[in-house]
């Protein structure tokens, strides 16, 4: 019952159609870039998703956090690459993340 | 079919009523002083409101976002407006702030 | 009618079952440590709970502070020391922190 | 003796210069749309500068807040204006802020 | 050599001087309301400094920290406390305030 | 002329030892987990000491930035790939992570 999923793609789909159309050229400037700076390069992809992910987590985002699991499982992250990536950010961010850590989790069962 | 900014505005009343019925002297000044900030003076109210409309954007916060909007939506705040000031707080505030324009674009979608 | 409380609970102790049971032994110590820190020392307990609280708050995560009060309230923190400690919250982090001293208020009234 | 101010422009020119030098096509990307969505368009640029200066003082970054002072200044925001923003950034950021509301004299004071 | 303790003092007061003297009302009653918070109630006012603290901490602000180590050595805590409560901060925050336990340290080894 | 670095680990090794011996058995465990996350697992340690740098860039912290700049470099990450983390971070992160790119670089350089 991926219900968590589901209902973030949904208004994800919505809002960002609504911010283009409605935003200035400079947003979708900004949204371009957005995607631009995940494109496999120097770094692969899955790794920059991965940097994208701990970044999410420390800033405690839960919808951006969601996006990136999302990215990274299609990117062939595995369940042990996974944990050692949320061992990092409950390290660098502390206690505060592990609400996160429990969304990050509950996304991942969704997943499975 | 206005649900967020109703529930919002609902919640918000019953527990500031809540909160200054059961803090102390220091609470209500500085829930007092929070009003006060936002007069109209060398910066138009107008102005005032559109600084912490950005302010709670790059914050990360929902609800302050959702009450800044109302604010600044009655006093006149356009549409190109608000959105060159959701512009600054992206750039400024990065992707982890894109979830939020997406908040402030549903309240503007609730109000219009 | 306690359902922010419960619902906390129930997810919260789901997830955590699942974050240490697909974890690291890193994750499992992490979450044994977080326990460790808050046990009766030179600072009491109670005390502790109160730091735990207010970090909380200017941190503004909801689901760290239903925990921090849950605690504080079991080891006899009265409502006018509650009070106090969401002054400290709101002059140290600002009106920004006021939408988690409306949560905060919401998980005491819901214990009384 | 402007030396705060000086030794900030000596040292942003220079790594800018080597940011730009040594990055991708995306780091100029994101430069140049840092300086686009400062232009005047529905807000003034002087407007948007209060925007970024208030963001910034929130967010707690001295040499954005340096930055953002500078440019208003160059566009006549007036010694009331700036106070009047510095009180928004203090009541929505709280007392974490007031270091920079100090670091944002001096600037003011090096200024005039 | 206190030569961190005393840099800090001699800008704090300067500067504090020159925003009251240029600011608004509201500025001089956010300070004051800052002063108030902490006055002795139903916490003691050595708890209500260790909350700071701690605050301070995990909003990795040294100049607040510096304040506060030394508001809270004023009222008493023993070395013992301080420890404990920057492992407080330590797990709430993460790896990211230990620079802040570090500029900590370093101040109470002035005082010592 | 490599000055920021060993000015950062001088302050850095001689705090250190005065946090571990004047702390609690759980300072020294938080400081042993630190260590412990990084290690070579599911991810490589390159690839986890990135995590760790795009973490602190995004959390806007020059000392963490310095120290996994400096573990980075060990590990062979080279020019391209800072360059692309430093565009995750930027992205993510925002404009306010540019004074904190400026001193990465300032570190790079140094290093080279």
């Amino acid at each position: 019952m991926p219900d968590k999923i589901d209902a973030f793609n949904e208004f994800r789909t919505d809002m960002n159609e609504s911010i283009l159309a409605k935003g200035t050229r400079e947003t979708k400037r900004f949204f371009n870039l957005d995607g631009a700076v995940y494109r496999e390069g120097a770094l692969s992809k899955k790794t920059k998703e991965l940097l994208g992910l701990t970044a999410s987590m420390v800033l405690r985002c839960n919808d951006c956090i969601t996006y990136h699991i999302l990215e990274c499982h299609e990117r062939g992250v595995t369940p042990e690459e996974f944990s050692e990536a949320f061992d990092v950010s409950l390290i660098v961010g502390g206690s505060i993340v592990i609400p996160h850590v429990r969304h990050a989790r509950s996304i991942l069962n969704e997943l499975s």
